[in-house]
């Protein structure tokens, strides 16, 4: 094996878990002889330009662990996307502290800059083994069955409706739910895992690989007020027109350096649609929430499923890196063929991951395009773990 | 003793805890000989009016156990003032099954109810007893120290701001959190229990306590950059200049049966203070997330100490009226003058907690009016439980 110093950052936006694959990366390399002195940059690439780096050898065992547990990237992140010139930059740091092995982790994005990275490498003939750890709770790295980060926020999103549900059976009217997911439905249809009983929300459910058009929203609406007497709705913050124009970029203009269209941290899309539905359903009662960072950050509810198989993740990139000396990739996560649920972790090429994304398959979306299939309920709920039990009154159910 | 039926009902926005409350007083009535049948009237007076009941006696304790576990109102709720007409009509119903227990759960608008109808009661000569159990997140009803409701969304609030600023650490920039409370800023307030380090947010917290200023907040915006390169700030919904008009009143006009201007369910706030940020203080990464009816209603993470508290307010109005033969009243929380904290329940005259409402003492606010003092979190911390740790690296403390 050859011997080396490792460098290790992480970028995109945070998730629940994006510190155990941290931390699991960290504890797998520090029990190896191979690895020499282990190197966080903060924020990303960022760090590793302006040389701000921690020493994570450093860190006490007990703090590793506490990190692990605490939402957020405790390295810091960005979101920034290497030129040719930062590349060479990139190098001139990585040569002087003889670093061997990189560790990214992040989306589909962060996936690109591991390959631009890598490509820069094998051009300028610099051995060193590039590696992504993959994260996003959009759930949209292709070659996964789902990406670490995921299953968190997408327990986040069926607590929250369960809960939001039971405030609409109390005071009524329409409530709609503007979730995260860019350009992919999954966390959205996340919302479904909510469910207990045949008459709970979601009623409606609106993703981004169908096209959204107002006067089938309002139909629709309509019918579940007439079926229900009240209509829970979640809608994807990517939901776009026949055209793929997003419904959002109506009201936004700003875009981050990988050209992507702020999609969060507003609550215009939400406030638009409750418009609509008070004006053309003649809904008195309407209300929008936009579920916005909690999505990404809440702390203490994370899914044990997802803080595990995060850390595993992290481990598998070490073992990729330096147990068997392969040169790049990007770790996948694959689910068994099994009948009880489990994953495994394979190396695919980093250009198999990069910069395109995935969506929801077409399996996994009903027929009229407004809510989730059982498949996708199959899917999702080993991610999730169990929900807490919400309960009514017996002469209540339906 | 008098022997009689009782009848309950809940009423205004939902909490966490509000089914805690229900099922104390339908348990404590259980148990009580001097009871007779137990109607729970669906969506307040408005089950009352529409004689829509289920019987209480016939839910089986786990699933009343259950219930009381589970966010929202159970019974269903109302957001209706009784007029004349409508009390005598309530009576008639009362009458005819021989009602002569009234419980009925909520904030300030809803004694107010119990007020309007007890004080007709009394015109009438109609043996009645009269109830009020207190309960609402905005912490805002006189004559109590602390109400049901508030610990559990205070909780989530902490919890939120916790991961959020964590997410604002990661990515920089100013992060905007609008939070509920109407008219008192207590809910606001309580992002401030986040904190863990000197340098965590909320870094600036502004309350409807104090006028609130476009100039003033852009300025300490600009000073929190400054000093640490980042903003978290918590908003509460009902901050008003200083003339008192709600901010948010300049984009919406819907108000309730009880004038109450419409706050929550929109992004309005937010997304105003956001462009302000970006416009007036020339920062480009600005976020602005309402943080809306998860507060009050999500699953899995109630206060203990809100919860069990909420239980015992429920108990204790069916004592006060049964036991102790009462007539009317309001069961207010005190807190003990004890070192270790403890609560004990008072019944308090309906009209001391109908209708106003109270707001944050002077000595909780901070005297630039855009943060709480300490006395503000040693009063809040025992009611909110212990937050879920985070932490962070080592090398990157201050």
């Amino acid at each position: 094996m050859k011997k080396g110093n490792m460098l290790i950052a992480q970028s995109g936006g945070p998730s629940m878990v994006i510190n155990q694959s941290l931390v699991g990366a960290v504890l797998a390399a520090r029990d190896n002889k191979e690895v020499g002195k282990i190197y966080g940059a903060l924020h990303g690439i960022q760090g590793i330009l302006d040389e701000t780096f921690i020493d994570l050898r450093k860190e006490s065992r007990k703090t590793l662990e506490a990190v692990a547990n605490t939402p957020s990237s405790a390295l810091g992140s960005v979101r920034r996307k290497p030129t040719a010139e930062d590349c060479q930059a990139i190098f001139r740091v990585l040569r002087k502290l003889e670093i061997r092995y990189f560790f990214y982790i992040g989306g589909n994005d962060s996936a690109e800059t591991v390959h631009i990275i890598n490509e820069e490498a094998v051009k300028e003939d610099y051995g060193i083994g590039c590696f992504h750890i993959p994260k996003t709770i959009d759930n949209d790295l292709r070659e996964n069955d789902h990406t670490p980060g995921f299953g968190s926020a997408a327990r986040f999103v069926a607590c929250a409706i369960k809960g939001d549900d039971l405030d609409n059976r109390a005071l009524g009217g329409v409530k709609i739910d503007v979730i995260m997911g860019r350009n992919a439905g999954f966390l959205t249809a996340a919302a479904a895992l909510a469910r207990q009983d045949d008459d709970d929300g979601p009623h409606l459910v609106y993703l981004p690989e169908r096209p959204f058009s107002i006067e089938g929203f309002v139909k629709d609406v309509k019918a579940s007020m007439k079926k229900y007497g009240r209509c829970v709705i979640a809608v994807s913050e990517g939901i776009s027109d026949k055209d793929g124009t997003p419904i959002i970029a109506k009201f936004t203009q700003e875009t981050d350096s990988h050209g992507n269209v702020q999609l969060s941290g507003t609550g215009a899309l939400g406030d638009l649609l409750a418009k609509v539905v008070k004006e053309q359903a003649g809904i008195k009662r309407v209300r929008a929430d936009t579920f916005g960072y909690l999505q990404r950050s809440f702390p203490g509810i994370a899914s044990a499923t997802d803080a595990m198989e995060a850390r595993l993740a992290g481990v598998a990139a070490v073992q990729a890196a330096v147990c068997e000396e392969m040169s790049s990739g990007s770790i996948a996560v694959k689910r068994k063929p099994t009948k009880k649920y489990g994953v495994s972790f394979d190396v695919v090429p980093l250009r198999s991951v990069a910069k395109e994304t995935r969506r929801m398959p077409d399996e996994f979306i009903n027929k009229a395009g407004n809510h989730v299939t059982q498949a996708f309920i199959d899917y999702a709920r080993p991610l999730v773990g169990t929900l807490p039990l919400c309960a009514r009154f017996a002469q209540l159910k339906g």
